[in-house]
């Protein structure tokens, strides 16, 4: 499909890996709602600028950027002007399935090239190869986000819940920031990869004993999650004033009795991707790191398949698909 | 009823004014499961100190000090030690209804006088009168912690659910911190009231055009209310990040769809009361800014007609017992 004509401000990027978010198949699917068909799928977007608008200052042809969730935003709100892009008053542009403010559909990774607004390209520091990059554009800053905000820091004890593209991601964040990391996963399928990616201990959110060792214990956890769990299971794990995030999505409302928040001055909130200040320093916070996501590296006739193993769970930890394979463009 | 004999780092209280709380109806009324009879209510005292232990420090006798709702704590944890002895991990002892760490039953302030340990009195600054000041020791703790907490400063748009003996420090409180602060109250009935103490909008939370007027727009909401709210109503009400924080402890379950917190990253918190510091530091914030409680002065025969009004929420804004009037001890 034809890029627009760059515009001032635009960068035109040849696109190295793509990767897939759980979220992609939602939008493909519908499962979101009726979406803009054709779609080009694809919000974890890494490669090298090919080309620049004449105004463009922040990056040079030849850099290693990333494209994450968002292509525009209005710039001027309190909430852009903050770095919450994701919150902006306009309503942010999505990278794909959305409208530009032009009114042209957006379309995103799962492609040789895109073209994006300065803004919204983030650097992307050497040190990360660019296929372990491509996911850190959402389930990195999806995960980091919260984990700053709510300012985990070593020693912390932390929980991650779900122990797939971001909960690993949420994993290797919060060990980087000093802390000490459970992950909590519905097997102990993944409890090797887990304890190897820094995490003291996994433990199966099927195993009630296991669970109550962890009472009251835990500083901050983050539930990546989209499945209807009883958050009240996870709230009694929080120490008093501890705080639990959810990232995902999922159908029925969080039910939670009153006292379970009150008596122990205790947090539920939400969390929705970051802002592009803390994108970029999210990169550069990996970079120092040495963090990269965990990945499986595909060809675009292996997307269908791939999708399948996702909504299976049966990912280690994030199909990146290498769009030199795409052969259409 | 005896006191118990001074231990050295006690305090015995001469009691001048004791604020009825509607806990202690509750707990009267056994509402809150089983009590321990014979009780002394109350949980909101100022008087004058009379003796003190020989170790006692902190306090000198004829000193005008307050006692809230706990008179121990480990004092060793990791919570009493950040000054957040609610959350004591031995349990913290609370001023009435409860059991002190030698085993014996507590009681409060509906009472001549009452022995507490020096670690949980807490002066009272000249500036405040003992009647004004009674009620702070529980209403206004519980409203500024978590006003305080979540960083409420000049220009922040603040609303208080509920205008009652809590939401009238709320209120109070936050506009002495610099926020503008709309009142929303089952009527209009308290609007003068609102209004005098410094909001600038009081809205019926029946009213639902004027709820809408103020869609995304608080950066904080103080939920004061015990009865069952549909938290999502007000959830809709705050800015992205925002934060709705209960204090209130209603019957059933909070039900939140996960998109209200998610996609703009808000947060529902709960708060309990507040720790001794805070609650100096509150008292000291207090008298800076010329705030009491807007009370009610009653002797001790109007106690049982005064719990009917505070149920039917018909007491501007809360009812302190002049402890001079009674007459058995």
């Amino acid at each position: 499909m034809p890029q627009r004509a760059l515009r001032d401000d635009d960068v035109l990027i040849d696109i190295a890996f793509a990767g897939i978010c759980h979220s992609d198949i939602h939008q493909v699917r519908e499962e979101w709602g009726s979406a803009i068909f054709p779609m080009v799928p694809g919000h974890e977007i890494a490669g090298t600028v090919r080309e620049v608008g004449p105004a463009v200052t922040a990056v040079n042809v030849g850099d290693r950027v990333g494209v994450g969730c968002m292509v525009d935003s209005c710039g001027e709100c309190e909430f852009c002007k903050d770095g919450f892009e994701q919150h902006c008053q306009r309503g942010a542009v999505m990278t794909y399935n959305g409208t530009g403010y032009d009114g042209e559909p957006t379309r995103g990774g799962y492609a040789r090239s895109v073209v994006v607004g300065e803004r919204f390209v983030c650097p992307i520091p050497e040190g990360i190869s660019l296929d372990e990059a491509a996911p850190l554009l959402c389930a990195g800053i999806t995960t980091y986000s919260p984990l700053r905000r709510w300012g985990v820091k070593a020693g912390d004890k932390v929980g991650v819940i779900g122990m797939g593209g971001l909960g690993h991601m949420g994993v290797k964040l919060a060990v980087a920031m000093g802390a000490e990391v459970t992950v909590m996963s519905r097997s102990l399928s993944k409890r090797e990869d887990s304890l190897a990616m820094g995490a003291t201990d996994h433990i199966s959110t099927a195993d009630e004993q296991a669970l109550r060792t962890h009472r009251s214990s835990f500083d901050f956890i983050l539930n990546t999650v989209s499945a209807d769990l009883d958050l009240e299971t996870y709230l009694k794990l929080l120490k008093p004033r501890g705080v639990l995030v959810n990232v995902g999505l999922p159908t029925q409302r969080y039910a939670i009795r009153p006292g379970m928040l009150v008596g122990h001055s205790k947090v539920v909130a939400g969390s929705n991707i970051g802002g592009i200040p803390e994108t970029k320093e999210m990169l550069a916070f990996c970079a120092e790191h040495g963090i990269g996501a965990t990945i499986e590296t595909i060809s675009a006739d292996e997307v269908t398949e791939a999708y399948g193993k996702v909504v299976n769970g049966d990912v280690r930890y994030r199909y990146v698909i290498d769009v030199s394979t795409i052969t259409a463009d």
